[in-house]
């Protein structure tokens, strides 16, 4: 199949017979020309093909109107509202969005943020994968002055604006509905503890136990990769052959603690009267199991839109003064009781 | 916050008391350059942010190495899992992925074909948004030999790469399960009729109740817009409200048979004694409600992989003649049968 080459100014010139000159300036609006001509030469433009020297302009101005989102995985409930936000204010902007995943891959999310950077995009949200722990590739975005906005999985040390939930409040939350509920053996479906978000519910909830008085039990502490349905299963298998199983049970997501559900349907331990279960993030899945899922919702959309904001207000700022933009923002998040965790009687 | 100037070789030249040109060929890997002058040259030049020419070099051999995604939403496990396979063949090949959703907007597609565009995209995937009816936003890319594969929802008029599952045979099949569980008023959840995957699932379903002699009635049709679950529920209060209501339900994906599921639970109807349902897509959420529902699976990873591969068929083939790849490729679904159209006693 043929290639065509690049269309160019000298051929719309040719082809209208005006001089490129005024092919370059009618492409601009410039207001020597008229607005007709400027109409006309638009449309043949249009027609041919012509790319507006928007990789050109964007090498001269470094704007492209776009911003990168660099993010784990897009079939997550929370990361595909996440973009919902993001892309709701960037619209209203008249930016669009690209994204791409990193499958929580290291070495996806480098090449990733390479591709990004040489799209020339004008701002860069990013969320962690799972086994980042080096973050020399967001380097070239930093010496660039292009703003990074990290959210919710966000790096320990590198400075720069952050978007997050109160994880620690949440995870507290969540240990005290299930004591509140009577459970004086919990269990946690922790995952990995380099992310700030997992290591923050942990926190949370053991502080819970503490203030409570209630013991915290290794044995109850199951240490999950990615918190995934087989993860929910293996788990609920290991505590359940415990001499004394839990009677709560923490699940840092809801796709583990549906699994614990359907894995307690399947061997008859009932649910919340046997076992008390609580997930995290609210997806779908959690109204539809039964019993349905008590869980904590955020404001996804929410934390999109101000990642975007971030971005926006960065470019404004930057052709005036120094940004006075806060460097966190931590949003808080709410318990959702249902079936799974509310027992009748309590003891 | 400063915005750093554009490193340049000149830059690179200056810091290392060598030649423009010899940066320049260091940088491309010329012969004439030792290997360690190279890896000097390299690491200074990452060091200093440099961007590798990719734009410069994309503008002139239009070769980005990037594939981009045209999707409606991500949040469907459908579009997660065809990315993945997508990106799964594109990584083989040291290809990266950029996706952008039109969240089934006509406009957002249109603004996200020319963000793609203006990125030099080598390739671009794309099925159609429900709104999608003029498609001169994708003459810009045939025009440029930029090789674009329509999946799943794909146009019906322009030509080009096509890649599809066998919708016609998926909806007879649905409905030749029902009718063989004992089914006699069969209903319809149809999503919009000017998008092919809902025209021929609708199709090959009434062609199942002809064949069997099972009468079609347009009051067990609901047609829907997005096949949503307030559409799930709203579909099935009036079919339930019906002087004879129907005893077995085809939806056209799995959000709206799971709705129903639910609606029925709430109202007493049982699940799949007064009425069987099997839905469309095999989600997650198909194996977690309760009765699991029976649902149509197709091979989203494998139509992910072939978008990819013809792409880089498209590409290879460029260089040397017209391509001799098939325009269609139509892959074959499963039925799966799960509880909620499973009858222990067929009648």
């Amino acid at each position: 199949m043929k290639t065509n080459k690049e269309v160019t100014i000298y051929d719309i010139a040719r082809k209208l017979k005006y001089s490129p000159s005024t092919i370059s300036r009618a492409l601009n609006n410039h207001s020597s020309i008229s607005g007709k001509t400027i109409g006309i030469i638009k449309k043949t433009a249009r027609e041919m093909g012509y790319r507006p020297n928007s990789i050109a302009a964007s090498l001269r101005n470094n704007k492209s109107k776009t911003i990168g989102i660099m993010i784990s995985r897009i079939n997550r409930p929370f990361v595909s509202s996440l973009i919902s936000g993001i892309e709701e204010k960037a619209r209203e902007a008249g930016y669009n969005v690209i994204i791409s995943q990193s499958n929580d891959k290291y070495d996806n999310e480098v090449f990733n943020a390479q591709t990004l950077y040489n799209s020339r995009i004008s701002g860069l949200v990013v969320s962690l994968s799972m086994e980042t722990r080096k973050l020399d590739h967001f380097s070239q975005f930093i010496k660039q002055g292009i703003p990074i906005v990290f959210v919710d999985r966000i790096p320990d040390k590198l400075k720069g604006y952050k978007v997050i939930i109160d994880n620690y409040a949440a995870g507290y939350k969540a240990a005290e509905h299930l004591i509140q509920q009577g459970c004086k053996r919990i269990a946690h479906f922790a995952g990995a503890q380099h992310r700030n978000v997992y290591r923050e519910r942990k926190h949370g909830m053991l502080d819970a136990l503490n203030d409570y008085n209630i013991a915290v039990n290794d044995d109850l502490i199951i240490d999950c990769q990615a918190l995934s349905f087989e993860e929910g299963a293996e788990g609920m298998r290991r505590l359940m052959n415990l001499p004394q199983p839990p009677d709560g049970l923490f699940a840092a997501n809801d796709t583990s603690a549906v699994s614990a559900i359907l894995y307690a349907k399947k061997h008859g331990i009932d649910i919340p009267r046997d076992l008390a279960i609580i997930g995290f993030n609210d997806d779908p899945i959690a109204s539809i199991v039964d019993p349905p899922l008590s869980t904590i919702t955020h404001p996804a959309i929410e934390m999109g839109n101000i990642c975007t904001e971030r971005i926006l207000q960065h470019i404004t700022d930057a052709d005036k003064k120094d940004s006075d933009a806060p460097e966190i923002i931590t949003l808080p998040t709410e318990l959702l009781m249902r079936a799974s965790s509310l027992r009748h009687t309590n003891p």
